[in-house]
């Protein structure tokens, strides 16, 4: 029989009534033939508060306890949904990863995927039992449980896909699709019927929250199709796909931002071989996420290094230049941070095979005053910082510049 | 290394703060060169909300699933303490039920323990690592968790000090010890520095609620020593031993009571071989705890049968009997049902050897006018039926006859 995997986020597990409606969807893929493997989150908010206790016990916690104690969340789900499936007259019953196993390796906290064993799965199937597993959580090397870190559950759901060779993998969420652009930023977003892997990739890792990024890389990798949906409503989500998969092909696919950015420069360093590395090591090692770089023009031997990241991370990457600049590994003359930008991008597949993206972009911008701070690009990807004041315009803008209302 | 089992019940860990009071409790005894496992309960409160969830996902709900879902509250519990502990600097490690293993039979939601393996555990005391192992859970034969039932850590922590050759076992609790009778009803009650296993099974079954009875049977096989005390005050608690251990003999050391207990006659029963395998095994079948039997003299070849069970079970009594007498198994004249008594008992090793003890209690209850209903005996044990409305009475009246104030 043909495989589904079917994944519920925390809201969509929220109490036992919202148990139920997701239940009420399984039973509908079962009922049309299919082999379902649900993978189940924590309920809404039990996560947090699991990890809020442990963080009270101590604040150099050991990740193995903080693993055995936050994982929990999942096995209450998973038994839950069983229950509630079994009483709609679906066959199922739970698995946590250890029984599965689904082996990681020791890293705790944020364990990596070694292997997925499916033969006690698969022989329930046999049985025309269905599974419910536990997402976000393995079995280490030590016989110790572990976690995939915030989010896994994605991650679980489509590592299940790839090992039992699903038809899709399905990841039900509070929102029913991939849109264009943030609805709350723009009334002419539209969701998506199809987005390629890489796509997503950079839209999730640009701040689109709607899956975690090791899925989606996972996804690419073993080319499981995702469908994002929502398990409130009975609208078709959007697929997550092969480009070759999606028709159309469209030269920008969506606009991702990022509120809460800030841009530092770092003025007068020397312009030497090994200064990039002083700096950018010294920011590592202090934690910060470094995200744009960019170096200025040279004038008598010296120059402006200026970067981008989180702008709660600023205090940190104080901290870590002053050190540098200390330690002798850094010399500069002065230091301009602003922490009132945000950062727009514009990402799609189409980008490679047309030019003039990037042209359309600064002139849309420019049309509506909008100053452009730093750039970077990718291959698929243009991203831009602006001032936080011209984020919504921007969006806006972009979207209207790209013709997005029109797709589908 | 000497070993101690310490175990904590669901208030004495209700909270991070009472965690923390357990974690100073085990660090003392780390102090005194003790090797610990310390067992624990879920936080208080929380195995009542899981089973609520399970409960309203369906009436007749798969108790594998129960188990998964139930349990998880002793691993929270479990991950917090051994994180509190490498805080206080005790290093330490949390196990579930399966890590141990503590293997059981497939009885789930009240399954026995089968045999538990303390290979890993007592490796890791000889690398100085002390035990936290979640109470109340096992192991299945076919690798799914199992649950002890209600109460089921003590049973859990009396295994754990027996397999491991444990000193004691130390069952913390929010009473500081066993009392020779319910100290809400007379301030008389006085604390037992010792009790022997015998009278604590009788008073345990006899519903004092301090320990769970089979924790109290698998202690007297297995001799291990169990100690009673508070988690909130640092006096002695109570030891739980053999007869042989306490020195000074008495004739009853507490007094039990059952508040809502029901009285059931059965009127006009054919006197012949086979009718009170008739009445009870129906009874039985019924899902009735019969507790006390009494068949009075036969006249005109007809009898009077007598059984007491709680109050709550009437209304199933009923249908049994009447069942009984519809298939034609049982055959009777009338049914007399008086819900509106109690049961009191007192319970000494010395009933054993000393006589006159039964009379000196009819004696003490005729004195303050309280009619005895039923009468049962046992070695160490006599219990009476009596009206509801003189239960406190006739508590005061044995705790004064056996002069129960004066023990310590």
């Amino acid at each position: 029989m043909p495989r589904l995997v079917m994944k519920f986020g925390g809201t969509s597990v929220a109490d036992l009534d919202r148990i139920r409606n997701a239940a009420t969807r399984v039973k509908r893929e079962v009922d049309r033939g299919f082999d379902v493997a649900v993978v189940v989150s924590a309920m809404a908010g039990k996560t947090n508060e699991l990890v809020g206790w442990v963080r009270q016990t101590s604040l150099l916690y050991d990740a193995r306890e903080y693993d055995a104690v936050v994982s929990s969340g999942e096995n209450v789900t998973a038994g839950l949904m069983a229950l509630t499936l079994q009483e709609m007259g679906v066959p199922a019953r739970s698995w946590q990863g250890w029984q599965v196993p689904l082996r990681t390796n020791a890293s705790h906290g944020s364990a990596r995927i070694v292997s997925i064993d499916t033969e006690a799965l698969e022989k329930k199937f046999g049985e025309g039992l269905h599974a419910v597993i536990a997402g976000f959580q393995g079995l280490s090397p030590e016989g110790r449980i572990t976690t995939l870190g915030r989010g896994g559950s994605d991650t679980s759901a489509v590592a299940f896909a790839a090992a039992l060779g699903a038809e899709r993998c399905d990841i039900y969420t509070d929102v029913d699709g991939v849109y264009t652009t943030d609805p709350r930023i723009t009334r002419k977003a539209r969701k998506l019927e199809r987005i390629a892997y890489e796509e997503m990739l950079e839209l999730a890792s640009l701040g689109a929250k709607v899956l975690q990024t090791r899925s989606v890389e996972l996804a690419m990798r073993y080319k499981v199709k995702l469908q994002v949906l929502s398990s409130f409503s009975d609208v078709p989500g959007t697929i997550v796909c092969d480009e070759e998969e999606i028709m159309e092909s469209r030269v920008v696919s969506g606009i991702a931002h990022s509120r809460d950015e800030a841009k530092v420069t770092v003025i007068g360093v020397p312009d030497r071989p090994g200064i990039a590395a002083a700096l950018f090591g010294a920011l590592a090692e202090g934690g910060v996420n470094v995200d744009m770089i960019v170096q200025n023009i040279s004038a008598d031997g010296r120059t402006d290094m200026t970067f981008s990241c989180p702008v709660d991370e600023v205090p940190r990457a104080r901290v870590a230049i002053d050190a540098a600049k200390a330690s002798g590994a850094l010399d500069f003359t002065g230091l301009d941070v602003d922490e009132d930008v945000s950062k727009v991008s514009i990402v799609g597949i189409g980008m490679r095979s047309q030019t003039g993206v990037a042209h359309r972009m600064f002139q849309a911008l420019a049309r509506d005053g909008v100053n452009i701070k730093v750039i970077t690009t990718s291959e698929i990807k243009v991203s831009v910082l602006i001032d936080r004041k011209y984020l919504e315009l921007a969006v806006q803008a972009l979207h209207d510049a790209f013709e997005l209302e029109k797709i589908s």
